[in-house]
């Protein structure tokens, strides 16, 4: 069974939509380890309280290399195949993208390339457009710019706050990020430029 | 009855289906003139055909602020209250645009911000989305970039190419442009910052 390393630095919803998704059979995967950049975060203790190997690996006033080495560490030693950062608020050095190429997925609260960031939803807000959404990409050397695995839209209301777009969008994370995880853990697709096409056999 | 300007280059397609929304008594609005800026364009051809006041306006070889006056004279004796460009393939003076403030709507074939300028349906595959889509929005002096009245999203298959997934498109470019027109032209909204936010009265 493929091993997931999850990465966290808050509540970590996505990651728990992940792990719903296990439990209910929907996706064949094992959560190796769960691994948070912040002693605080809520979604360590829920990883605890589930059974999961949790670590906290606080990167408070460590430099970006110095941080990304142990990362990989705890990573390698769990023997990961996928890493999937849920809600991880670090950028990753070069150096640590290139020990896992192609094995780095994230979810972005936005169309993308529209909005990359911080506050994606708010700055889909603010510039008026009418559909929103997110998107399950890979993780390169860039920010939130890795070919993109899947995206899904959803409206946005004229009475939308911040928060209601945002409880919109996330329930599409929830539902896009398994889904993108299983394509990828199956290898059914390959990349053509920076398009992701899924394999022929496989339905869409 | 509210009367329309159309601008258009080539076969001008959005602008036979806002006719045949006309025609189909689905938008209370007459329209008033078509320019095109290219002699050739069969959209000229099919306007006489309809029985449409139909002005050819070549803008070969024209400085764009001559043109534009030209432009904008022909729109005034047409007393037209709004400007629609529909493959219109030139860009508008700064002031052509304020002489019809909020007055002038566009189509682009992609989901704005993302993929502004020529070919958006080739950027957007270049680009990998799995989310495309097209934009009715206010013309500013900025190219792609006024404030956004409507978006349609589609998928992006993975067999697709430019062809198909323009075909996809413009499917639902024909459908929200005369969506977005109504809206304007019964006037029930109002523009906060860049987000055009329609009038509680009305349905959405």
């Amino acid at each position: 069974m493929k091993r997931l390393g999850i990465l966290l630095s808050g509540r970590g919803s996505n990651f728990q939509a992940i792990a719903d998704q296990i439990g209910a059979g929907a996706l064949d995967a094992r959560i190796a380890v769960v691994i948070s950049s912040r002693t605080q975060a809520p979604g360590l203790e829920i990883a605890h309280r589930r059974g999961l190997n949790a670590v906290c690996l606080p990167s408070k006033n460590l430099e970006r290399e110095v941080y990304d080495r142990q990362l990989a560490d705890v990573l390698r030693d769990n023997q990961v195949d996928l890493v999937c950062l849920a809600g991880f608020m670090r950028l990753l050095s070069g150096w640590f993208v290139r020990q896992f190429p192609m094995r780095i997925l994230n979810i972005h609260p936005s169309l993308l390339p529209a909005f990359p960031g911080l506050d994606a939803q708010h700055q889909a807000l603010d510039h008026g457009v009418k559909i929103a959404g997110c998107t399950v990409h890979f993780v390169d050397e860039n920010l939130d710019a890795g070919p993109i695995v899947l995206q899904a839209a959803v409206p946005v209301l004229d009475g939308d706050t911040v928060d209601s777009l945002s409880a919109r969008i996330l329930e599409q994370e929830h539902r896009i990020y398994s889904q993108a995880i299983r394509i990828v853990l199956e290898g059914k697709y390959r990349v053509e430029g920076r398009r992701v096409v899924r394999s022929p056999d496989t339905a869409y």
